[in-house]
């Protein structure tokens, strides 16, 4: 179960969702930021997750975008759409689609609104979703976020996952921030790939076996975190470059993150309508906007221009 | 604004909903359910609530209950369903089917998934609902239970809400287990209609100006219920009834609610298949179920047969 050349590891951009007036997803817009993320370095693409405000969107919305991102030639194989939902049936109908149009993998949260459910019951979720898709291309990444999902993947799930779906269970996107959750993960399930969901664990989890990351931050950064991972799979120096990214998230996650990255981008681009999110996000208030900015200027960033 | 004679007020269940082998809705024995429930004197269904499992359904599921209660010939104006999920698209297009179907209200949680969003973003995603619908006939019932949603109603957005839109903002169903903040959103907001989501703060509840309760004991208890709110409004002796309903309550809420009152539906009944549960939620296990049977006999509570 080692790491294929074809698994996905590295960089990857939890890509935020550009929206219309009307706040529909723009998909065309999405497309030309996927293609600037895969530009800067990125190695996959995490659209539809939390920071892409996929639960604020309809299962037909999303479905929509995964079409699109088709059609506008994004390929397949370098997306790890998110599917989870909290009804089964909306996890296997976008996880389905996601898997017929070559996703290289899914990132499934687990149902996640009724609180303390048994891990009994998560498997038998998870299980639905896998036997109901029924497709040997499909693999689960499962989605470790206690703090937003309230619904923690523990080491006994995954371990059941494993042993009753070893073809389909193929990795974890931990966003707990706890690396000792992480590098105990990588530890216990060998193959299994961890990829964190914080940049400030991205290299520690790299040097405990990891496999990559998943982040918010790499909508903005991602040239950054893609020198590191070259670095580190080099054995070259990047002290400073890791620094910088770590520097860089500190200034970012202080704030709603989605808002945050949008006002970034709308700075970036000189294009005021990234700004929008859908409701219940709201944009950035102007004094939080420039604090940011200048926490950024502190730490010496400066983003490249998109194209 | 006070309560008019159609106003929905009193004993609301937060109706199960039972499965079929397959774990789809079973819409005919839901309708069973529900007709049993109001010969035991409930004054509405509250359909489609946590205890019914609607986070477990997807969109179109939740749209062929309604229509199938519909159709089963259970009157619209008894019904208070949930509607309310993390997309706004979702959550308009139950609210506007609901309406359409005559429903005396829909029961609104706030999106769920983001946490620690602000009350400017809460305000728009209600905001959004309200005006998508863009029917005269919405009643919003704004659902707080901030320990299962992690999104709570505050005054502050409450007294936004009404004051933009003082027709369709009706009232609020509570599951937070605070009498405090009950009592004194009765008091804040005069004809704004406070239910509790807990049986043992009903009758204090209703001393205290709030309309009534919505519970999910009341799926076996509603008889019990509607004995207390009866007796209150004649001011006669409920303390005893008041009491029995308590213990049953705190007999029951032990355990996972939904899998409890299925348990217990299944014994009443002697039909197993009604233990059936939607992953993420899990049957109970056979010592709780002892337990629970065991604390509703040491109460001295025997649910009614149903037919």
């Amino acid at each position: 179960m080692a790491n294929s050349p074809t698994t996905p590891s590295g960089v990857f951009a939890a890509a935020l969702t550009p929206l219309t007036a009307e706040l529909a997803p723009d998909i065309a817009r999405l497309a030309d930021h996927c293609r600037w993320l895969l530009d800067q370095g990125c190695d996959g693409l995490a659209v539809l997750g939390t920071t892409g405000e996929a639960n604020s969107f309809s299962v037909d919305e999303r479905l929509d975008i995964l079409e699109g991102l088709a059609e506008a030639g994004i390929p397949g194989h370098v997306l790890m759409p998110g599917t989870g939902c909290c009804a089964v049936p909306d996890t296997v109908s976008l996880t389905r689609r996601a898997v017929e149009l070559g996703a290289s993998g899914v990132l499934v949260l687990p149902p996640f609104y009724y609180k303390n459910v048994s891990d009994d019951g998560l498997f038998a979720a998870y299980s639905e979703v896998i036997e109901r898709v029924g497709d040997d291309r499909l693999k689960v990444y499962l989605y470790h976020f206690p703090q937003m999902s309230a619904t923690p993947i523990s080491y006994a799930l995954i371990e059941r996952l494993l042993d009753r779906y070893p073809a389909a269970v193929a990795g974890m996107k931990d966003s707990s921030g706890d690396l000792g959750n992480m590098a105990g993960a990588a530890r216990a399930f060998p193959g299994f790939a961890i990829f964190s969901g914080s940049d400030e664990l991205f290299l520690p989890l790299l040097q405990a076996g990891g496999a990559g990351c998943i982040t918010a931050v790499s909508n903005v950064a991602s040239g950054l975190a893609a020198k590191v991972y070259a670095g580190w799979k080099k054995d070259g120096e990047i002290e400073a470059d890791n620094g910088l990214l770590v520097a860089v998230r500190q200034a970012i996650v202080r704030y709603p993150l989605a808002a945050a990255l949008k006002e970034i981008m709308a700075r970036l681009t000189g294009d005021g309508d990234w700004r929008r999110v859908r409701p219940p996000l709201a944009p950035m208030e102007e004094g939080d906007a420039a604090a940011l900015m200048g926490a950024l200027d502190d730490a010496d960033y400066s983003p490249p221009p998109p194209p």
